[in-house]
């Protein structure tokens, strides 16, 4: 058999390692791993590359996708259903890894069900908010990372008196914030799944001063709302935002937190967004081994003829769930939560 | 109620964080916790150390102990036992929350089980090899070191055409070299739990050179048993040898497998051991979270009076389980032995 | 001798190894060092701190400043100078050591000039532009922090084919752009001391694309200028903008500089910067070696009397300049900026 | 012109920098760089390797050397220095770059006197003691790595009151023990330039007890001597060693030093041998600009036809020495030595 694998969406820590991972499995069972580059684009458009021991080696390490990455969607293209068809028709590929984030599990489902692509599912994303996984690979280097800008920060506001706001990644889910705030110690979370009001933040900061803490980190989702006692909250995206030349400005839910908490506290207050080096460079070897049991698992799952599903962790054990069970976003668990506000 | 808190057996990273989780709850529920030093020699010898708000301040990242441990056991004692009962009687603490290894839990439950002690156990080993919990804090620490330390040995392996061998910790277990092994790569893995003889490893690494690949990394546990195709093995430990002035040695299993390897291959090959640099320093984000976790929970048992228990990791959760069940030692999981194998 | 130690202005890895090593040269040598916190407020105010040896342990790794920090300047107060004549007649101590930036310097020339203050000066900024120094302490540190967030935006740039540009800091000199830039293997460069317009760096990039390479990192000096082939040139500065709520906007010459270039070449463009995470955390091998030789020669100075000096690196050596010659901004060594083309 | 490139010797941190900045200013001036493979063996049996972009494309993070390398030497073979002639007669290539340690500039300097081969050195040693340079790149990511070691094994000596001795590379001098030691804050360092007794070393540790400090690290090159009070000495070489089945053995000095101060204080004491960790693996951001630097510079003065030379660090600026001045070992500076004695 020739197995296409494609990478698409965000880039992530680990795809490179899923990529080797199939592709060892494959080549060992005697079948041809093939890439197929720039997520479903590769696919439609016949854009192959060829994944043999030489190009497969070295990969674990190595941050990013050889396979580039796209978010190209076949339904979003009039020509795009009809080319992949062809390209199942010409036997491009007999079946297709797909490696990708919710979207991409949603284009995959379809691809499934509309077009009969045989295709097995690998769930990606730094964000750790997909459906039916307890963890996706590159979750814990992001987690990884923003600790260790935390601990970095630290030292800034304890010499300065300050508070630090820290913006990490995650539009729906707040995993990367309480999971870097509970590593890093933060004496407050701010995630897209609970409002928490500039007031009550505020007032966590006092008593830490109160007690003698003269500086405070607090951990702000991307995703965040900005929310106050008296009700109101809004969201507050950095894309919304230009100015008089028309410049796209970072500082969207953590440079308004700052300058919201700066006013409540009195106490100087800077922001920091971590922002791309989250997602980019070499794996945990946490997220090296996750990702590798996810692509020998999605390989298994072609040899087997398990298509239509997504490979997922299930406690320590891989399993394989039905595409049509990948819906929506998995919001943070909020005993986690809780569990940070032991030291606020 | 005064709690008395614990660190025993060698140390790990994460220990602090645990005393920091245990220390910040009892605090917030209006309650004491002190320090006992040196293991349970600070229960015997009345040997405490104040945690307050300050004492318990920084302690996140921090590797070691601020509790300094021991391998003290009362029932080595003449005078333990007793001493520990007139500890109890003194009312120098109400409850006792046990840091340690599998020794550790072993006295714990006798001290439940004959003395009556209230204590519950927190499961400590960077081993990860301790019955009744799916993982212990400190184990993904090792594992991000000596994957770092493969990371290293690649290049100069790679520059030289060489063989690498590196030992790593695990007595008894080899979780720490199947897991760095597949993050790292390896070419070949030796663990206490299966003999592989020195014939295969070397016919591996041959069929790796017949492919072009002119390096070969082999990581051993430090418990592994040097096997040969005649049947006949053995176990290698430095502590065993010394030398004309009674020096010990390192390179116990390492050091003979990498003149072993030598000697069936023909190919240059060095050894590493990486040693105590595995088990100190700052924990990783997550052995951090996984601690933090570990001692907010042994807090709520001591609270909820659920002594003779050790807190447990359950997939995503936290459990108790009776201290009466954590016997033995828990071998690592063959199936990743075998996934690892698919890059041999 | 009584001799008060302070640090002043922003943080920078390597004040505690400073404070460490002048502390424990003094308490070798029979003297008794006192901190003075939060600058020269702390001389001012008589706000003291004890640096025995249980003070002064554990200081080496740890980033920020024990001393906490301030730009506290007597000669902007109306009681200032006297208040620090009052201190000196107090004998509050014998003699300072003042570890500041350019600002810090300033005020501790004129105290040395105008009220006779007894003062060596250590030079700290991690922009290493200080005047009379090859390099200053914290320097090595942000290069390296700096270096690592490029190697992670490397993989995302090329698995998305982007442009990243990266803000560093460096308001008056692009030592750490340069630096950073070479050792990340920066596209391009842009720093305060030269102007290159955006029409340069987007042909650059457009010739990389030409032979083949679909990303570029673009490194920019937050004080840094765009200019453009017109002749036309303007600061960009994050402080200028506030959006309709009135939230300052980070994204100065950075964002500005992501939003021409993707007009300028076509090519999607994203911006980090990286802001606070370069200045904080423990210091690199390299500037714990050099803190701790500004720190004992600092003391050095102090007992040989060598007021109104500034300890400072000569090539391999440790010297001591007048205080009086540390006026302006050390601007980056062209040279190297010209080595970094070479790559371009 | 065509100029071959070569590296030689162990390998190091910075080698692949090298070779890029080499043969990037090399094709940007337009001549041709190509790789000889496995040091002069590539030159003197014409092992060839095409260093075009795409084969000089993304080398600075990568630790080892591309080139691979080995310790041939022409001399030492009867049919070497004719081989060296045919290759130059042959037009092979019309200068050489030659990257290596002590014995590769020898090397280097015989050809070059003898075959009048047009040849330029650059100095690399993670020791740090090639003569005639005030640095050689991989030494600051030797003694960063080695620090990184030190900060990990503190909290283990910490936890468990017990003394670390701590054995890094350093065969004839101690730079890398002087420098992570002070980095490390080494509370006895061991140099094969002076001998320290182990009465000294014992009584220093005592002292520190008698302080309350209950845990010491020592650092020791591999190349220091074991020396007594009665004015006896020895070198400790792991190599003389083996055991009964012929296993050599690890712990040379590291682990006879530990021996004689464990029974000397009767403080528990261990050793770690950091070995190849210390050369492996990605460069830091300093080394990396330095390798570049002496990567454009040997270039450059192949370009001159400064042939017969050596490119060496001077201060800041990069110098060109004859290879006749190359002779001997540069002992570690002994006022760093004084300096680190400041916090024994």
């Amino acid at each position: 058999m020739r197995i296409g694998i494609l990478t698409a969406g965000g880039d992530c820590p680990g795809l490179n390692a899923v990529i080797r991972g199939a592709g060892r499995r494959l080549l060992r069972e005697g079948h041809e791993p093939i890439g197929l580059r720039r997520g479903y684009r590769g696919l439609a458009h016949a854009d192959h590359m060829t994944l043999d021991h030489p190009a497969l080696s070295g990969l674990l390490p190595m941050g990013g996708t050889i396979l580039s990455t796209s978010s190209y969607d076949p339904f979003r293209h009039d020509d795009g259903p009809q080319r992949v068809r062809d390209a199942m028709a010409r036997k491009d590929v007999d079946a297709v890894i797909a490696i990708g984030g919710e979207h991409t599990m949603e284009i995959t489902r379809e691809l499934h069900a509309q077009l009969d692509l045989p295709v097995v599912g690998v769930p990606k994303t730094i964000d750790n908010d997909i459906v039916g996984t307890d963890r996706t690979f590159g979750f814990d280097t992001a987690v990884h990372v923003a600790t260790e800008a935390i601990d970095r920060l630290h030292s800034t506001a304890q010499s300065h008196d300050r508070v630090m706001v820290v913006e990490v990644m995650g539009r729906n889910a707040g995993w990367i914030a309480v999971m870097a705030g509970i590593a890093g110690g933060a004496d407050g979370i701010l995630v897209p799944e609970v409002d928490v009001t500039v007031e009550e933040l505020a007032a966590n900061i006092r008593r830490r001063h109160d007690r003698g803490k003269d500086f405070s980190i607090i951990v702000v989702s991307e995703g965040a709302r900005l929310a106050f006692a008296d009700g109101s909250s809004r969201k507050v995206r950095a894309s919304d935002d230009t100015d008089e030349y028309g410049y796209e400005r970072l500082g969207g839910i953590g440079a308004a937190l700052a300058k919201e908490l700066e006013e409540a506290t009195g106490y100087e207050t800077r922001v920091v967004v971590l922002g791309h080096i989250q997602r980019g460079g070499t794996p945990t070897a946490s997220d090296r081994i996750l990702a590798t049991r996810y692509g020998v698992a999605a390989a298994d799952a072609v040899l087997d003829g398990a298509f239509g599903t997504m490979v997922a962790l299930d406690g320590s054990e891989i399993t394989r769930i039905p595409l049509s069970d990948v819906v929506g976003v998995k919001p943070v668990d909020l005993r986690l939560l809780e569990l940070a506000k032991t030291f606020f």
